[in-house]
């Protein structure tokens, strides 16, 4: 297939600042996996002005120090925006809450991972649901029969809860009753679910294909599809390793993802499968909404629609020099991303520095208890420019 | 310590007869463990005139045609009245229902079990929980965060759910938390659960010891004291093994309980820990109404309360030549059964043969749509007679 196509005009679109609420920025503890400065560039490459940071870091951001630490990082280091989750662990309940409005969210680990941060018991899980307070996010890594053990905790708790990176036909199954029964509860799903299934390891490689929860069967991913009007959010779960951690005999589970997102969402619009709409109410619009986010003032990304490229083995931007995407044909590219007014990445340089980045949580951006975290803020999208050649 | 005491006066109580909801009788398949005519006599030695039969048998009582084996050979060998429970299969969840109404209940496995029941997927939790009639019961064998999720099922599909044999402290707290919101839940405890914790598998042995859910430690045990005004019954998980298959290598779980349950619960009535009324309530007036059972006519046992003994290496009746309370002191006996006006037990001696019992899904017993199944029938308790000498 010849890339002739690429002389006809390109469909260039302004669309509002995405937010990855599920990123694994690595800093502290292991910057030779990722950094808040190449993640947060990685974030701008694929079009993404904030993200949200997830706290099984090293240390993990359970206790004030360890919270401060990572913000301190953050700050030096971020090139877009973007706030720190704290980390549920089965002593800390009383004290998280006095963190609660400088966290992103809280983020419960309930099933099997890679770090210290698994909650097993019940009663811990319920100790958390008790204290954290209800106007602060809680997000859940629960698969399985997890997800319905922790929808009836918000239920009994009456406090919403939010699933993290559902994968399976079960999962999306029981959170479709729990919405349909109006239960507060909302859930993403990470690209790598919606494009790869277990056939694909053949390709990847099965350890190096090794991420949680692991990609599914075809019936597994055709029900997120078939369910895409019950997913509140995308969010990439980019979980950074070393390419030669992930080439080893024991590679740590994880994809990298921010910059591989938008291509495949993009591509999946131009092929009829979702639109622009789903994409801006799933990374934008009601990301803000769960999770109770700033407006980004002056703040969008343009895409060209029509570029078509395949995926290379490594991206640019982030250390993890693999990705599980790599010959896939995409169409769609970011070209531009402004952030406040800024611009801060253009056709594969990111322009922003560290230390742009600001915490979502500070009150230098909107402040998130104006009225303005319902609103749905969305940029004029449209057709801003065409013929320009690729 | 002497038995100089037995010289004493001797309680004798009348009280109804009491229903086991939670019984491995292993017939078919596994008659050298257990028999419908031991297991119903071990019953009787214990005091109880009905029990519910799980459908772990081989083959399985997951389709009609063991359904209907099982109910033939029970007819043949049971010696007190029974039910058979019909077992949730991956595949079955269409036809069971139209078992409903002769079946004592619907068991699902919902955790790591011995058989071939154990269902993984929550979507065919989902199909049990949506096809199975909502008039007919519900139980599940659902430890730690299972409880939690199966009771979200039961909130989903607004049918309650009858959780067997609780053992930890999250999974009492989940269902009081549960309960307190008004949710359609109710459960069992078995006795070693409430009378043995992992201290006594020093004792038990540490392989023979084997049960599941696994006794637990001295804080879930006393959990489930605390917190004895949620248990809604008590239950034997009566399951037996032979005594060479307990001391081997790789023993199969499960402990045999018909015939300790009651001198157990006596013991701790005349300690103080429990009331009659509430062996009453949990062994004769919960069961009724959650299982939806008959009234047993003219059907009542007499215990001494005031027989004190050490539970022997092994009980008569079962074929499971062990118990895991040997050794422990209990003061209290089941002096004599009585069932629909016959004399079926007495001082040692079950007099009830084979084939006396009567499927309470028959219509040889009063039916439970005459509306009789929510009235609490309570034979006149109370001293009858005193000055036995023992
Ligand atoms: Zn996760
Ligand atoms: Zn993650
Ligand atoms: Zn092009
Ligand atoms: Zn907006
Ligand atoms: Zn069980
Ligand atoms: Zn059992
Ligand atoms: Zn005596
Ligand atoms: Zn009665």
């Amino acid at each position: 297939k010849t890339h002739i196509d690429c002389i006809a005009s390109h469909r260039s679109i302004r669309l509002p600042g995405f937010i990855d609420v599920h990123v694994h920025v690595r800093e502290p503890g292991a910057t030779h996996k990722e950094d808040w400065s190449s993640a947060t560039a990685a974030a701008l490459a694929g079009g993404v002005t904030m993200i949200l940071a997830m706290p099984n870091t090293n240390p993990p951001t359970v206790d004030e120090a360890a919270f401060n630490l990572t913000q301190k990082l953050a700050k030096a280091g971020a090139r877009c925006d973007y706030g720190v989750f704290v980390g549920a662990s089965s002593s800390n309940y009383q004290t998280l809450p006095q963190l609660g409005s400088r966290a992103a969210a809280l983020k419960m680990y309930l099933n099997e991972t890679f770090t210290t941060l698994q909650l097993d018991d019940l009663s811990i899980w319920m100790k958390h649901f008790e204290y954290w307070p209800k106007n602060f996010t809680l997000c859940a890594h629960a698969e399985r029969t997890h997800t319905a053990a922790v929808i009836l905790l918000s239920e009994l708790y009456k406090r919403p809860v939010h699933i993290c990176h559902v994968a399976r036909k079960e999962e999306i199954l029981v959170i479709r009753a729990a919405k349909e029964k109006g239960l507060a509860v909302t859930c993403e799903v990470a690209p790598h679910h919606l494009f790869l299934t277990s056939d694909d390891l053949e390709r990847i490689g099965h350890l190096r294909g090794r991420v949680k929860p692991e990609v599914s069967s075809k019936e597994d991913q055709q029900a997120l599809w078939d369910n895409m009007d019950i997913i509140d959010c995308f969010a990439t779960d980019h979980a950074p390793h070393a390419v030669e951690e992930k080439n080893s005999e024991k590679p740590p589970p994880g994809y990298p993802g921010l910059e591989t997102m938008l291509p495949l969402l993009l591509t999946a619009v131009n092929d009829g499968r979702l639109t622009l709409d789903d994409l801006v109410a799933r990374l934008h619009t009601n990301p803000k909404r769960i999770f109770n986010l700033p407006d980004q003032p002056e703040t969008y990304i343009e895409v060209d629609m029509d570029s078509s490229w395949t995926i290379p083995s490594a991206m640019p931007f982030t250390k993890s020099k693999w990705t599980p995407f790599e010959g896939m044909e995409v169409s769609g590219r970011v070209k531009r991303v402004v952030l406040r007014g800024e611009l801060a990445y253009i056709d594969g340089e990111v322009l922003s520095q560290p230390g742009q980045g600001i915490d979502v949580r500070s009150q230098v951006l909107v402040s998130r208890s104006s009225g303005d975290q319902l609103s749905v803020h969305i940029p004029q999208m449209g057709t801003i420019a065409t013929s320009q050649p690729s």
